[in-house]
């Protein structure tokens, strides 16, 4: 194994630090990227959506720079177990960050393609269903910074309240297009859109029963844990 | 940093070997459940569908093993940068495919919510894409296994064929919903159906890049690609 000492540890230390930063910088991003897209959906503002399009791509660097700088800290200085298990809980993470970009990236590429939104009532309870979802990737992140449980189950709770949203925006968007044939085509985006949305909210509940893990070493409980992504939604997505 | 002996590289070789069988396992259990749970929406055999569900949790044990295994051979065997490389990319590559159980269980549960799918002539186009989903799934973990990454990039070639069967799916489903209202929560539930086998596809795409990476060291070229995760679908989505 590696020979320990204090050099060793402070370096490691540093690395850590590092990852940290970048992770959190990563967070931001994909958090903005969503908020945006979501404006430009909302205001049809095709400018911004490119913007979102074209940031995405910093975002994915940032997971590979992530990528390259764990495995090179891991070579380097063989980390322990609790160390090493909250490096590849790093990679993890970065991973479901970098797939939040795409779902918010997904977002924006579709503005293009709606028009006539404004008459789509479903659009205000999307936007409020998106900053609930801003709020948990937030804070499921802010979670792994502070290496907090409790916040942690708080996130995968409130993710309930996303699937709230997503099937009555389900239901609501079916009955529209019933009734507006000619909105099908816009009406089909927005649903795909408040499923990133609801998929966006599990991989919150996914980031924090990785945290819940690393810190507690315990998976989190089936009560504690919000609804199984991919589900929960279907489960109920009755129209 | 690790002691390298005769011994440590055995146990390490056989630890690799028993990752990759795992991993075999896993992508194994993926593809059969993606098989059953798209006869089990052609035949409405909620049976079927019923132990897709069941059976997922088998998947994600495996992966669960996988990680467990891989953090213990990391810490254990303090693996050289290229082993290290091959290690991080299975715990990448389970991640997907565990991801690829969770789009097929979210399929089986909506047969359930489905009833007159027969009357939408969609559903043989949809076990057309199916099947070369499937395929794509396999080769991806072939290569893998294989470390050929010749047979990766034809994945990611051949993913654009799935990319355009969803396009076409999903101007045949907007079409079917303006003709017959009645259906249009079916439509919609074959839709996010579609919308799944897709972004299988693109999850097969993402396995063959990163077996790519580990077998050359290289990022795979732009033009060998298919395309990104979430967006190609959504730039050709007119309806």
């Amino acid at each position: 194994m590696a020979i320990v000492n204090d050099h060793t540890v402070k370096a490691f230390d540093e690395d850590l630090n590092r990852l940290r930063g970048l992770i959190s910088e990563m967070g931001g991003r994909a958090e903005q990227a969503l908020l945006q897209a979501m404006t430009a959906l909302n205001m049809g503002d095709l400018d911004l959506a490119a913007q979102v399009v074209q940031g995405d791509k910093k975002i994915d660097a940032l997971e590979t720079e992530v990528e390259q700088l764990t495995v090179q800290t891991i070579a380097l200085r063989a980390p322990m177990a609790d160390d090493l298990r909250e490096m590849i809980a790093a990679l993890k993470i970065v991973s479901v960050v970098e797939r939040i970009g795409d779902y918010a990236k997904n977002i924006a590429k579709r503005v293009a393609l709606m028009d006539q939104t404004r008459s789509i009532e479903a659009i205000p309870v999307l936007m409020s269903m998106s900053s609930l979802v801003v709020e948990l990737v937030h804070d499921a992140l802010d979670s792994f910074a502070a290496r907090d449980a409790e916040l942690a189950v708080r996130v995968t709770i409130r993710d309930k309240t996303v699937d709230d949203f997503y099937n009555s925006i389900f239901r609501a968007l079916v009955t529209f297009m019933m009734e507006n044939p000619k909105h099908i085509t816009e009406s089909a985006h927005l649903l795909f859109v408040a499923k990133n949305l609801e998929r966006i909210g599990d991989h919150a509940t996914n980031i924090a029963e990785m945290v819940h893990y690393v810190v507690t070493g315990e998976r989190m409980e089936e009560r504690e844990r919000g609804e199984q992504p991919e589900d929960g939604a279907a489960e109920q997505e009755q129209g």
